[in-house]
């Protein structure tokens, strides 16, 4: 061993002892030709070398020749700070040097390597091994594997399995696009890499595995959006002879083991929420419930309550619907602000045509961008209905149902943004659940699985498959944290007839049924037990628990948006002789 | 919850609670018109269910017609039985049943889900979801499970973090053939899967993360032979500011961890042998140290001692060296025992010419197969030199040094087992250190690197590389288990120019080099510390801890011979679709 204690380790109570210290030179001072002090760093933490020429005019001559990021081990007397640093915690003491090596030089690293980097994006991912160097990176890595081991620690103590599925499979041309890989010793035949192991973890169901458990990587051949990797890890599970409810307190009851282990955070029961109800108050699937503002239906389709129409404002009057939001002390907005909210629902990305709004004054007037139509009893009515206090800003949109929800959710997010109102820090779980089974596909004219074909639907909808599918609600949940999808599942069908009316409502012919899932389908005859699971996604996990917006930052050598490794310029172009071994 | 008690926990303390079980039915026995037993039985155990026709006539016709594997949930009381099994841990219980359903019904599986199966190997890998609800090969996973749990446990307490590398990398013409991935994004170019996470986990070191590990993945498109797979997986791990011995130190530590965790066994320290040590008293780089029988040599290169030349015997005189082993109680080996030796030689596989054997007789008189040439004084000098006792055999080889020691290395393993001293359940670890650094290719006038091109000389070897190349020893080390590789490593390269010097004698130009290990070797420009690892084969460790010789039971979904998983029949054709969008 190259050291004693690592560079994070020694405190007052080591003076006097003689260690030795292995590293990297972090930052260098020499102060006169008297003395030097040398920051020697290592994952574990950064600790102080001193050199003086009282000592050894030969050692300090030697540590005023280090350069940034020298790879060195130094061998010497701990000593008492005279000057004590309380941003480090070896900041007690440092070490009076006897001996110096350099176990390797370097050049100066192209940005720095300090939490605050001078290094741009594109050169610190080519670079992605001096960036890993950065405290800030490695911690995210750091918290990665703790939650790894807290995870499969849990899992373990369930009774759940590891178990590892295969790689390379079956490409099924249902769902995204596959990576495929050629088989040189099955020419003109080809692997897929798995979306996720979803046949596979449901088919050790039929072995009998009761609890699966497995974090793995996936793989989707995507045009990739921001922070979207062609490879990603999910946490993957299946558990049999259970219902929704029990799959739900397993996997909350692993969150909460999740943050109270990595965040020190304890969470009560988390709360759940319909997937009607979070459309309806929340226009999304994935609500964030670090903050109010649910919208009110001034006007609604179905609703006996319309507080909007027969004031002559025709945008009002010809809506299928009318929502708003009460932006709780926002009524201090300046027309300004307003104008911005206003141009951001504008953005071809969510295409609103504008907002009505209404302040509340302090003595609980009204002032309306519609004041022309409405007077102060109609405006009234719309604090009532929004239960709006003086200090607060109604802000409302109108138009088709769906469209305007989706539009309303995207101006809630960015003024609860605004308003401060989205802590990272602040956790806020949800389940989501009672989603609809299948989704209309208006293009071709069929319904689409709206998690996949295995999803059961509730069993006091499963009558209704026969004569009104589309509201089919499905037995699945999604587990959703500040409006992230962290994960969802379902419980499966295992029923054989079952399965079969779903993929016939899915316009399945039996052959292609066969084809694709044949495999599963047969296993299924042999004694399938009912069984449910869920995936969570690992990658997103780790960045929600890291409080940062980006899964790129928690993967140690992830790929930009083309699909690149810069750092080892990957893809590339195989040899002439690889590409005739392939036959292709 | 379909159950309120696995079928493997409920015993006398239970007697009295009503409880419900689900699971297979293993076994029915209707017993006249009064009463039936059926088997249930989960991942946890097996119970028995008990009906009557005085409780429930309707129950017991119900029950009667259950089929194997049909999957059931039965809810009674439990009863101690007056039989007991003391087979079943729950053998001292019965469930009277009170109601019983049946979730899914199962066509009769094609082998019986026993222990002892009818099922070939075939039909159990196309079935393999009905293989795996077998109990010993659930077994096998089981421990799977437990090892890689303990594993984890054991390296997170030592610091090392475990960080996933990609998947998608990058081909590189050098070692095995790379399994390649068309990158539609990116047309012309191709990403490789990883035979190794061998350039990461260095990269990680100049990262500074000091510790890393990862269970994972690997792959290696090579024609198969018997248990092989094309994906298998990976203990990888390396760290930093180490030298060998701390890293066998680190290891040896958790294998006598997951021995003591999965086995109940404990390990003193494990023995070391040198390379040249193995070839000379084992004829292998992987001795099968479980028992004796070293080589001894008679007559060889450099050897002083020649107790065999000049007797007219023109074998020996000819031979290179004449090299035998000493059979502990063997001399009673019959005249046809020692033929099937021979034949067993002769095989083409092995490719010797034939066995000369000597049997030392209960009362010290030898008798050998050429006492033509060698009288009793010449056969006492064999004996004295194989310190032979009354019973042994002597059996010897003849020919080329390295040939006769491969050879002679098979005869030993093969007797070793005649003789009943290869007990699977009898485990004994070996380093082998200080292997050649490179392998002189007489096909291509080259060295090549033995184990890579990463892997450092002996420090006092170091020299040697200039004047001496071959005989440079590596910084390596193989353990080995039962004469079974079960991994290796090296301490690295961290310093450019040896690494320079190590490409130039590989026969690498500057830019072959720099084109395959580019970023690496800017990498080390930046501070590389001085590092090192080794890799385990995971699914090798699994058999081995299993008592079994093949890796396959010891993967969920293993690929045959051909590469091809059978259960879903992969690889498959593609769909025209889907060759189009990747323009190949």
């Amino acid at each position: 061993m190259y050291r004693s204690h690592t560079c994070g380790e020694l405190r007052v109570s080591h003076v006097g002892e003689t260690v030795t210290l292995a590293g990297w030179v972090a930052k260098s001072r020499v102060m006169g030709s008297s003395m030097a002090f040398v920051d020697i760093r290592d994952r574990y933490g950064i600790t102080q070398l001193a050199f003086n020429e009282a000592y050894s005019k030969e050692l300090l001559e030697k540590a005023s020749t280090l350069g940034r990021e020298f790879v060195i081990q130094a061998t010497g007397k701990v000593a008492e700070r005279s000057a004590k640093n309380g941003q480090l915690e070896t900041g007690d003491i440092e070490i009076v040097v006897e001996s110096l090596t350099i176990l390797n030089e370097s050049k100066t690293p192209p940005f720095t390597i300090e939490a605050e980097t001078d290094g741009g994006d594109d050169i610190r991912m080519q670079y992605r091994y001096l960036d890993l160097r950065r405290d800030v990176v490695r911690k995210n890595l750091e918290l990665r594997h703790n939650l790894a081991q807290s995870i499969r620690a849990y899992l373990s103590n369930q009774q759940f399995l590891e178990v590892e599925t295969p790689v390379l499979i079956k490409s099924t041309p249902e769902g995204a696009r596959d990576f495929v890989v050629p088989s040189r010793m099955n020419k003109g035949q080809w692997y897929a890499l798995p979306q996720s192991p979803q046949t596979f973890k449901q088919l050790l169901m039929v072995s009998g595995f009761d609890r699966y458990f497995q974090i793995v990587k996936c793989f989707r051949d995507e045009d990739l959006r921001a922070d979207r990797q062609p490879e990603f890890t999910q946490i993957d599970c299946e558990m049999s002879f259970v219902e929704r409810e029990d799959i739900i307190q397993t996997f909350e009851g692993m969150m909460k083991q999740l943050f109270a282990d990595v965040k020190g955070i304890t969470f009560g029961d988390f709360p759940r929420m319909s997937y009607a109800d979070a459309m309806k108050y929340y226009g999304s699937d994935k609500p964030d419930i670090r903050f109010g503002m649910p919208f009110v239906e001034l006007k609604a389709p179905g609703n006996s309550l319309d507080v909007v129409s027969g004031k002559d404002f025709v945008v009002f009057d010809n809506a299928e619907a009318v929502v708003g939001i009460c932006a709780t002390g926002a009524a201090v907005y300046t027309r300004k602000q307003i104008d911005a909210l206003i141009e951001y629902v504008k953005r071809p990305q969510i295409g609103a045509t504008g907002i009505i709004y209404c302040r509340v004054e302090a003595d609980g007037s009204l002032k309306s961008s519609v004041d022309k139509f409405y007077d102060a009893d109609a405006l009234l009515k719309w604090k009532e209905a929004m239960n709006a206090q003086p200090g607060d800003l109604m802000l409302i949109m109108a138009g088709g149902l769906d469209k305007t929800r989706k539009q309303l959710n995207e101006l809630r997010l960015f003024v609860g943004s605004d308003l401060g109102l989205r802590n990272p820090h602040d956790f806020k779980p949800l389940w989501v659940v009672d989603f609809p089974l299948l989704e209309w596909d208006e293009d071709h004219n069929r319904f689409h699985a709206m998690h996949h074909p295995f999803t059961s639907p509730l069993p006091e909808d499963r009558e209704l498959m026969t004569y009104d599918p589309g509201k089919v609600r499905a037995n699945a949940y999604d587990l959703v944290i500040n409006g992230v999808e962290i994960g969802g599942g379902s419980i499966r069908i295992f029923d054989k007839q079952l399965q079969s009316e779903m993929f016939d409502l899915l316009g399945f012919t039996k052959e292609d049924a066969q084809y694709q899932f044949g495999f599963l389908m047969n296993a299924f005859e042999y004694g399938a037990p009912p069984h449910g699971g869920l995936a969570l996604g690992f990658d997103r996990l780790c960045s929600m628990l890291g409080c940062s917006d980006s899964i790129r930052d928690f993967i140690a050598f992830p790929k930009n948006n083309s699909g690149r490794d810069v750092m080892i310029d990957a893809p590339s172009t195989l040899s002439a002789a690889q590409l005739k071994e392939l036959e292709l």
